[in-house]
């Protein structure tokens, strides 16, 4: 299998054949959107209808895609996003994930659902590279003590940021999942998120019922003052599509915001990441970095992402048909992939370094 | 098949399972738009155009669906739209949908063209809640004396609202309907509207010839008018598409205006009903409730409907596949699962209730 | 093959019945465009872009239909559009469609490269209502002579009414007739422009060199006038798109402007014609009757006409696909559904007569 | 195989014919597109996308399609695109795309990465016609003097002009080249940029590694000035579409502006290129011609083109479907079929000439 990934040329390639070889129910739980898909689909076809009006005859021997990121330097403006149960695709799982990521000079999101706890990959990341940077993705669940409690966990192991998860009150509905009478497979367990009940909490009809218990539909701004307050790391917002909300959240202290629909796996009908984005950079005014992620597949998207006052995209799914394709080696030849593209991209575009890359690169 | 019911995810699902196991006769006449069924398709189309743009870190955990719903409270903004001849899907037809609605807490508005009494349909009603509602669905037929018979047998049964459609001058051509010859099913009756000539005046080619003495094309404000002194119960008009004819009945009296276009079963070509509402709920100004249907099958359309002013939608055609699959249990199962969607909308887009539904949800 | 006609409930099932049955060239002669008939699709196409803002509750029981067609009346705003060659889709041809238009009380235009003479012709109409109306499709080819002859032909045959074809300097290529080797079938004759020449002058690769000689490049406004002056027939100008061509036209003395791109056969790329129906209405500013053609279908498509300012609609490919259906039988049964579906769409409309269909039903 | 040429009616038919014919290799280096290759579609679809407003009762008996280009005259507003490796497309090569250009009367533009000595090419051309024009296509290289070397031996040749593509500082991603290990076919070189290395110097792992040292990724208008500079010819810049590039080139001495997306292969996600061709001319206003490329498929195209303001088109792949085809005779019918539809254009848009096709005839 780790044969083929020298030949697979694009995310694409990636897939496909993640999705002929894994069983029904990761692949079902990894691909699905809620509902309908709309908002899914939508993600990535409002990437392509964005045109670039790329310059000619700016010398672009010497370019360099890196990039600031949060605060400091990334070998490119893109993270991995985070995804649950990375162990469902790979024996390795997280690790593998984060030997890549580290090995790319792009920080991984650990999802506090992982299947590998944040000590573990903060091991794993800075095996590759001392510097390597992971972010722990929280949820704020019914039990404040557990979530203060894994948000001292990941500072202690070294992360050097929190992405709280806002956009998940309730569990999307993910059709697939409860078809497939999804549940944590025998062997692996949630480890940031055990609770006394022991494995039976993870059963049941697909993941919102599975995983009721780690979210809190009583959420409110307080609740993020209170964690802003609990932790040393800067904490980012994910999950925000509204102007508004943006705005509020930078200015309770947030240090940078996600613009995300959560893959379109929570609301069906929300916009696209894409749309969203502009509204957001308009918001946020500068105070603090803003990132994207939903359906980014192309090294041309980071340059769009950019062009509308992004950041930095971050990238979720791609990298799940990596480890599919090859654990470690096909999360690093995704990462290897998107890198090239978007090289290839600012060379085409005539952008010798992100800072080039404006917004008349859109709207000429 | 009552077993497959706790396997429907989806109102989708019943759609595809009526559409196998349903005769063709009734099958189609169900489905049916006029003419090339491109208002049919443009009614759903419509309502996935519309993007929500949901609010984040709102206390969602004692979020509530109920919702006034023509000067009474209901369990949530959505009632059973008026379909005829439900016991062509199942043999307890309308008391069916009757107990469904009462147990979902809903209104139900009962066709005139049922095949069932309102009087059974209100004593299946009352049987389950001694509160539930029915509406009584009428159209002005050449003969007044028996429409207002029928008025007053609906008040007397306890029905609390009148629903007078006014789309249908003549009726629309559903071509399905005449290459199937479409008659009344032997056995059953419109139990409402016979006339002297016996079952005979029910056969013909197509339900516009089977039923052409129901309606009447020289129909004006003035029936309405005469209607509305006719009987004690409000009026709600059905059918409306234009702002000048909706103002044009609240100014009349009419005490609701549900903007429909019959299920795209009238005039093909007509605009979908979620491009009209926003026009009518302008027109209306507050006055009187605006309801809508016509495509509304998920829970997400429920929130576009109300954050563009509606104060409720209807649901025809999946309450038929609800019964198609599995009489009362299959209609109630229908219900949970809107309730449910819409439950899970108003939580990820940060509402507790439907007075949070505002238009901002989407055009932010 | 006549007994189907009965069970043909729209033109669409008339158009697939004589794709089916018609022998390749003749099929493809009509059913074709120029190049990659993307102006065909799009004359369809844009009728059912328009979406009708119906009225409600004005009394329609007395509808007529009946319009005012260039000076006369007519049973509805319809005429015949010209199409050569009529033999070919049944031995009857034009006879069969004169007969059937006058039954229908609606005028025929025939083309002027007719399989039958026009003297024949207007008697064939004239048998079956005296006051049945035929109206002269012309060209002005390079034989002046015969212009004017045939001219003063149709006007002593009882014609009312010349259509002059302006968009035909060379002819539109339609790959199909090229790739069939298109010819006039033996047998068959284009009777108004033979050639001393003889039939070979019939042969050759397609349409386009086999009747090059019927038509002349050099036409300009003066050949108009020239024509305008040799009968005292009113012209009317077939083939306008643009405003300003419209206002030359009128004000050169046209006594009506059919906008049309020649179905579509002439330049590919040209303007659906509704899209060009507002222009047109507008640069006529009421002084002449407005026509259009180009996709018509439906009962629908007529009301959307008459609603952007046309006076009437001219259908053609239907016209054939009924005679290739079943002759005169065919030809009736196709405007027989027009005229039905017309009249359903007044009522559902809210329109008693065609004074009644004004703009606002499409722009409310 | 040529038998088959003169039944060919359109460029589709060549190029089906040519995808079913040539071998994969070549064939998928002609036809691909960067990445998911959305310009490339895109730069076809948008010309479809103009509508054509014709004008009627024009004169056009003696129009002519006799267009200048860069300063002389040919037969009609088009050009030959600069294509790489002709040879792999017929033996006969770059010599056969001379002869049909010279004998078509339209110049050719030959790519620096020819199978075909410009010397040998230009012999071609003149053997047909003594004022064939040839206009060479330059990358500027590594090796400046290579490059002034070629402009020289351009000029020698009898070239009249440069073509400097400037949209290519590193070679766009074309997959399907990677997967079929697109090399320089055995027994072919391309003969202008042979390096000491010799033929290893052209294999490798897609176009991309096989040819990088012939461009130069430091490329600034400095270097355009220093081709300018270095030969008496005058410089098109091929593969802009900003109007500021535009702008800088002219007012840097280029003699030409060739709005180009290099056929959708460079950067995908760029505009199509007749939606950047406005920009181009508004910002060039006059000074200097602007041609353009990219999904020219129907004489149609060169009227939108014209009527966008640009002085001709330049048409790429169809001309290698037509040497895949058959060689020489292949290309002149290519040709012979858009010369023949631009002058049906010409007639049926009311056109005696080029200078006729103004841009009322896309927005009236």
């Amino acid at each position: 299998m780790g044969a083929e990934i020298g030949e697979f040329l694009s995310l694409d390639d990636f897939e496909r054949h993640a999705l002929a070889v894994l069983p029904t129910m990761p692949r079902d739980y990894y691909r699905s959107g809620a509902w309908a898909e709309t908002t899914l689909a939508e993600n990535r076809a409002a990437w392509d209808r964005l045109r670039i009006w790329y310059r000619v005859m700016r010398d672009v021997a010497l370019r360099t895609s890196r990039a600031e990121l949060m605060g400091r330097n990334a070998a490119m403006p893109l993270c991995v996003a985070p995804t649950a149960l990375q162990r469902m695709a790979h024996p390795d799982g997280e690790l593998a994930t984060a030997r890549a990521a580290a090995g790319a000079g792009v920080p991984m999101i650990l999802s506090s659902l992982s299947s590998t706890s944040v000590e573990e990959v903060r091991a794993a990341a800075t095996s590759v590279d001392p510097a390597a940077r992971t972010w722990m993705q929280m949820y704020i669940g019914r039990d404040r003590g557990a979530v203060r409690a894994l948000a001292q966990r990941a500072h202690a192991a070294g992360c050097d940021a929190l992405v709280l998860t806002v956009d998940t009150p309730v569990w999307g509905i993910r059709e697939r999942d409860i078809r497939n009478h999804f549940r944590v497979p025998d062997g692996m367990r949630i480890v940031h998120l055990e609770r006394a009940g022991g494995p039976s909490g993870h059963e049941g009809r697909g993941i919102h019922e599975a995983l009721a218990w780690t979210i809190d539909a009583s959420l409110t701004w307080k609740d993020f003052e209170w964690l802003r307050d609990s932790s040393p790391l800067p904490v980012i917002l994910k999950g925000i599509c509204r102007a508004e909300d943006a705005a509020r959240g930078v200015e309770l202290g947030a240090q940078g915001i996600l613009v995300s629909n959560h893959g379109g796996r929570q609301l069906d009908g929300a916009p696209a990441t894409v749309d969203a984005l502009p509204h957001c950079v308009d918001a946020v005014a500068g105070r603090v970095p803003v990132l994207v992620d939903g359906g980014v597949r192309r090294g041309t998207d980071v340059l769009r992402a950019l062009a509308l006052g992004a950041q930095a995209v971050c990238v979720g799914r791609p990298v799940l048909w990596g480890l599919a394709a090859g654990g470690e080696a096909g999360v690093a030849r995704v990462l290897e992939i998107l890198a090239h593209e978007f090289d290839v991209t600012l060379a085409l575009a005539g952008c010798q370094c992100v800072s080039d890359v404006t917004s008349d690169l859109l709207r000429p």
